[in-house]
């Protein structure tokens, strides 16, 4: 609960028509009790969508009578959810979603979650850390965290992400993070958890797609680099992108060099992103998405 | 109407106390068939202000029978605008303020707002350019704006003010652009523009506050120099800050080069602050502002 | 002479192989008594390749007496440059290039450079504009250049590019800078100016290649858009990339926005780049640049 | 040995006149067989004071017959070092100076200084961390280096920078960095590491001196963020300056929003500025830094 004492949620809304959509969803508030802290309304006026965010709080009046439960909101917006076609999320500031993080070899960006997590900056638990390398499980077990080495050499892949799929059905995990895993997830896994699979995509996408871009960027010679946090789909470094982040390189910088500024770039874009999607900031549509920012 | 081709309207709100506030204004604008485009509101939790910006365009329905005035909004709006106690401007995307644009010797935030003007990129009208040396006058020429020169020298600054004070009143400016103008503006004049009267300080306020901060970076040895847009108060640099701008500096840097470099960073924070300002996007709230992003 | 009141010159050098080198530069250069005031070298260790620049200026005891021509360092080095196959670039401080702008109907980066040189920003003479279409002719008579339209539409291309190579020739230009010229230089015009034309590109290459990248960054929802500096080559977009700039974007942005911002983009890089070229601080090595930063 | 295999040092120098200097120097540096890989020169025109940095390698020629000590090099520049009254400092590429890391609570700064000599970023060694509260021997435990606390509220403070100052010499440290300590370091101990203890304050310096940056911030409303890395002084928060950093930051953010955001600058703006200090990048001159960038 950041923002003072009284507990707060979000709610994150988008519809296909906004025709009076503000003033019912803002009366329905209003007579729910709910203060408005912050909100943001955006149309996109190519498809006519509509999109809305909203921090509430209990008004002093009625919180003074009793708390409410998040159900108080869900259920007097029920109606308009309905009649309005909303695709709606409600949140309190306080809930915390279970994430996953899958990683590889590299520890920068995993660290880096780690480390924002403890230092309360993420809004969310950690519920595991799964990696296809023995070597991660050190830093998890550091930030106490349960570990899950996932073999994906000694057996084909599709065993593996079997083994991944399990894992994160017992878990419960809300959102997937691939930090840096570097493995491509099939389809299928993909499906199941549409728009909750983040990756951090070692280049200023659409530049340099693939699994090289500090050699590719050394090679173009190009004067800045970056990083891309986006959402997993089926075309391979083509998801919704969420966060961007470049880094000034020069002539002196060695591919090695370019890697080491890169990670800089990696953990914030991921940091950050991480942050908007917890923040219920971010909406897909289609294959772009509209973050309500910070 | 930069953006679609129906006529759309920017409704800049704040009001003391926030209770329902966006409920009843959107179920006003709704009723009145305004749909809203875009929609930003805060809270500010330490004075309990709340502050709205919404981009509202006729709907299709009502605007196919006929055009509205913009008082179909504002005595839609009157009513609310008494109970709320609402601090309300309105204007249509179209609307052109007036705009005075003072100068001395340096030409480069002048040329800069008068070629961004002339390109369609801030909307507004420069109703004229004063200056207290004649070389202004060139550029004035070349953009085809109204060129007065004022004489700083020969006569006591309250007569030379004066002059100023006449021109703005002749020219019926709703906004003067300080662009690197290097004189302090009596607190009559200040107060009689509260909120309309825009400068650029050549530093990163709250540093190297006075008139040489070039040379006062140069000294200190700083890594990076900025620029500062804030509107103009009594408090000579410490009025409410609109946009800020930074760039890397070096030790091979001399002081020229850091004006130089300095340069650029002005008249990018003094475009997007006036721009910002002319979306009507900004409020000042005591000694701060808040600005809604575009 | 911006730095201190003696004459300075640039040295830019480049030789393939590297033992001894700046011993025999210096050595040479403090016999010829030159002092050095700026000096940078970089040895490119996949080909071996070595670069120096040097900015020095005549020492005290000799300046006394009497001026250099710059045939003296001219004369001084030849033998070095023989012996040790440099490619060497001399030129004074107080030298001013010829270059020639070439523009379309887009004005940001014209006036930009323009202005910017001046201001004294840019150690060059403008010897040229030359447009496609006759609006940019107010432009070059506000800054009194020289303007010449060429008709690429009444015409074949060759025909015109036929005009347009007539011209550079007359004026005698050092530099070529296609200031968003939006056509695509015939190879033979490129052969005859290696490494002396300069373009911008409005895109943070090698993303968006192509005509059209800002309507490309909006369908793609990138979150920073940028522009690229770079010479031109045979390889379309593909040339040795001196600058890059970026700038955030977001949602709300209409791709007349990321327009708007791009030009911002633009004009710095070209700027940036251009300054950087004119100070003798590029080398270009195969298809990548080695810039000795200011 | 991160560019090539071969051993490679880094020489800087510096010395009151110039004159000759380059080409002594690297006549020099020739006769003993070094060839210069990476080299930049940078003459203070105020005060007349020389910088130079060289990255040389023992020549293939040389290197193939017997190894350098780095007594080579240090006995065969000493004539020079004498005659020129030349400042030297001569390290491997390989050699890891102690770094001891002082602590507070705020773990930030430390754990991500930890975490960059992990991943081989860094060339040092951690000798130790030291606080003054026993929250940060958790993090040292897991980075497997030496932690101290030291008591500074049931002692005198003098006492306790005792401690300190026996602690560093115990251990043998050339650096010690300030990773958010949060303790006005004694004039003494200054005196005693002149040049070698590197703090990492939490403003833009010079904006926002004293305990309370981010307050200050917030109150002033200031539209971007920084941190500060600097040599540490008997002048608090006067020191020579050696890299900042910004972010920008809204009407949105309270100052635990800011406190947040600006422990990214933090942790940058220190992880830069170290690692410029570690590869002997960074001179000081008076109250100012001679940084030769990477």
């Amino acid at each position: 609960m950041e923002k003072g004492q009284r507990e707060s949620w979000r709610i994150a809304l988008s519809c296909p028509d906004k025709r009076g959509v503000v003033a019912k969803v803002s009366a329905c508030l209003a007579e729910l009790g709910a203060t408005i802290l912050e909100a943001q309304q955006h149309s996109d006026e190519v498809s006519g969508h509509f999109f809305m965010r909203y921090e509430v709080t209990q008004d002093e009046a009625t919180s003074q009578a009793s708390r409410w439960p998040q159900k108080h909101l869900e259920d007097g917006l029920a109606d308009l959810k309905r009649e309005l076609q909303l695709d709606m999320r409600i949140s309190s500031l306080a809930y915390k979603p279970l994430v996953a993080l899958l990683a590889t070899k590299a520890s920068h960006c995993l660290v880096d979650v780690l480390q924002r997590w403890r230092s309360g900056e993420l809004p969310c638990d950690i519920a595991c850390v799964i990696a296809n390398h023995q070597e991660m499980g050190e830093y998890a077990g550091w930030y106490d965290v349960p570990f899950h080495h996932v073999d994906f050499q000694g057996q084909p892949k599709a065993e593996a992400f079997k083994e991944v799929d399990v894992l994160l059905d017992e878990h419960g995990v809300s959102l997937t993070v691939l930090a840096r895993f570097m493995q491509i997830i099939p389809p299928a896994l993909i499906d199941k958890h549409p728009g909750r699979i983040i990756n951090i995509h070692h280049s200023f996408l659409p530049s340099f797609i693939g699994a090289r871009p500090y050699d590719q960027a050394f090679e173009r010679g190009v004067k800045l680099i970056g990083a891309t946090c986006h959402y997993v789909t089926a075309d391979l470094d083509e998801g919704p992108i969420i966060e961007q982040e470049v880094i000034r390189v020069s002539h002196t910088d060695t591919p090695a060099d370019l890697r080491r500024k890169g990670r800089m770039c990696e953990r914030e874009a991921l940091g950050r992103g991480l942050r908007l999607h917890l923040e219920d900031r971010v909406f897909i549509h289609g294959n772009k998405t509209v973050v309500f920012a910070d």
